[in-house]
């Protein structure tokens, strides 16, 4: 039993899941699979080929499913699936293309764009107008915040959070045919407006401070500020304002983290 | 008398005022009030509990009222009001969430987000894609640009210009729960590119010159430019191409400033 | 024949070519001409007077034709033809105002804006999220990345490069009514997230290095990077990873170039 808003469309072999919303004007193509207690908002088209796990929301006017370029010869939409795992949270006017996984409990903010050959973990978050340009690897609980660009061939490992504004970059010699992806290690923090020349590693708890270009790899626990960006020490030195240390974060910070309920060294004890 | 396009809704509590134009496809929910006068263009949805005040436009594919966070505890819209005051004229695109109240005069770009619990004067400016993300005081003649991002927290005094690009953070060590606002006094200007750190003051009248990393708080009248952001002197010594002194700016900008048929100091004595 | 979806709006007044597919809900006004084979995605708007070329593709949710200022004097839609040549690929969720000529092959990411008295030659890519604010001359095989802002009376001459986070500013003492527009000459290149200051000019086959805040005209072949940017060095100078020089670019990369099947010089020799 399910609730059908006005001027619906339902392909024929779509599979729609028990007590589904789906507001007025929405759209849903062949071969899509919509899991249970899912709600999707007014106008939403869901293409071909695309499973959404259960209860998931999908605010209005995003197109789930979106055309490859190989759509383009021909007008005809291949088969590019799309899956999106279980309590899926994602916001308005998202765009989300075929041949992309994407981990249980994701969260977007509005009008995110989600290119193909994205695989991301689960716990994944990313901001309104956060652009992942496609062939990039995401982790789990990776926060990706607004209106960051994340170019392709980027790999971002668990925990990692890059703020508004950062891009990571990807061609060393710009026009050329060369891809070099950003890779950011676990537990990195890439803070707002930086810069990421292609094919840099950033490594585990590593900060890059805000307004940062940066031109060279970084060393695991270091602090890199500036333009160019320069090293100016370990992370373990920065205390907030009641003195305290702060980095690595994940033994102060617990907020939306596997180690919520009791903290990271127990948490990683549990998991051995 | 309306003017209602095809496959229009409109709830039952909705009240429509005179002479208003609802373009197709417009959804207008339940305890909606759209003044005399409005133009509402094509899809466009208005959630429940909005009041867009009389003279307004809203272009097509936006959404007022959109969710708030509480929504998705058991799919239900709680009571969160968006007021909007007369003469507003928003662009298309635009996502304004509720619990929000915005004064009249109101303009803006193409695919704005106002996220709860923001403040608007009256005649505020927010251009295309410029994302206000919440619990945001904004004064009276403010001017933010395209592509800003105004942080949560953040306060912005009557007749500031934030230019395209700018970034005011509030997370002093991220990840952390702290979020320590920015605030921008009276007539500072803030130029395209420029990031600014969590909780810095800009004073009255200051000038941010682009491209700026600002990691300091900056004193009245003071000019601030680079990375990391240094006071390179007073606005007074600037001159535009003519040689004139232009800078406090009040006293030689006119366009759209409520002293715009006469000057500032005859409107500051009117005032009085 | 052509293939018409569900509630799709054609005015009496269009002109719809040979095989066109129109899918639900697009609305189609008045003194609109679609040329032959071309294929309109879901909802997406075309207002009126808006030529578009034969073979072309506009993704769903997109608006063409959208309104100037002067609608709002009355809210009566006047005369400002949009002209978009064949071949065009515009991806979802495109924005694009009338009084604009955009020339044959022209391709776009999502959620474009192009507005007002905007010329753009022929093979022009605009990359997702990028905003040309109007008044502006883009000459041909001009490649814009993503969330690019190409300020009010800027020149783009042919086969320039702007990539991600680009702003070209355009108010040398802003809030001023002086619009002093950038220049960029054939063949240079301008890396990611680099912000122009007004009025600037960019020779011919100069690099702007990633980050930079450009405050000076750069010289011919000249590579410039920094907060403010210096020069360092000619473009001759730079080696890929094999060793080989790669700038001019010209020399060195085809994709999508008239040249794609000889080389440059050949090309040149035709031309003649």
């Amino acid at each position: 039993m399910s609730n059908i808003g006005k001027n619906v469309t339902i392909a024929a072999t779509a599979r729609i899941g028990e007590n589904v919303t789906l507001r007025d004007g929405v759209i849903i193509e062949d071969h899509v699979v919509v899991g249970d207690n899912c709600y999707i908002d007014y106008n939403t088209i869901i293409k071909e080929n695309v499973t959404l796990g259960a209860n998931s929301f999908v605010g209005a006017n995003s197109i789930l499913g979106e055309f490859l370029q190989d759509f383009f010869d021909g007008n005809v939409n291949k088969k590019h699936p799309l899956t999106i795992g279980e309590h899926a949270l994602i916001r308005s006017g998202a765009i989300i293309y075929g041949d992309t996984e994407i981990g249980p409990y994701f969260q977007a903010g509005h009008r995110v764009t989600i290119r193909e050959k994205t695989h991301m973990g689960e716990h994944v978050i990313l901001g309104t107008l956060s652009d992942v340009q496609g062939d990039c690897q995401i982790g789990n609980y990776v926060h990706m915040h607004s209106n960051v660009h994340i170019g392709m061939k980027a790999t971002l490992k668990d925990f990692v959070w890059i703020y508004p504004y950062v891009v990571l970059t990807n061609d060393p010699t710009p026009p050329s045919e060369t891809l070099d992806g950003v890779t950011v290690e676990k537990f990195a923090v890439v803070c707002t407006g930086t810069v990421v020349l292609p094919g840099l590693h950033i490594g585990q708890d590593a900060l890059i401070g805000a307004g940062t270009t940066l031109t060279k790899d970084v060393p695991d626990m270091t602090i890199m500020v500036g333009n160019p960006g320069r090293p100016v020490g370990n992370v373990t030195k920065i205390r907030n304002d009641k003195g305290e240390q702060v980095y690595p974060w994940r033994y102060s910070f617990k907020r939306g983290m596997p180690w919520k309920d009791s903290d990271y060294d127990h948490y990683i004890a549990e998991q051995k």
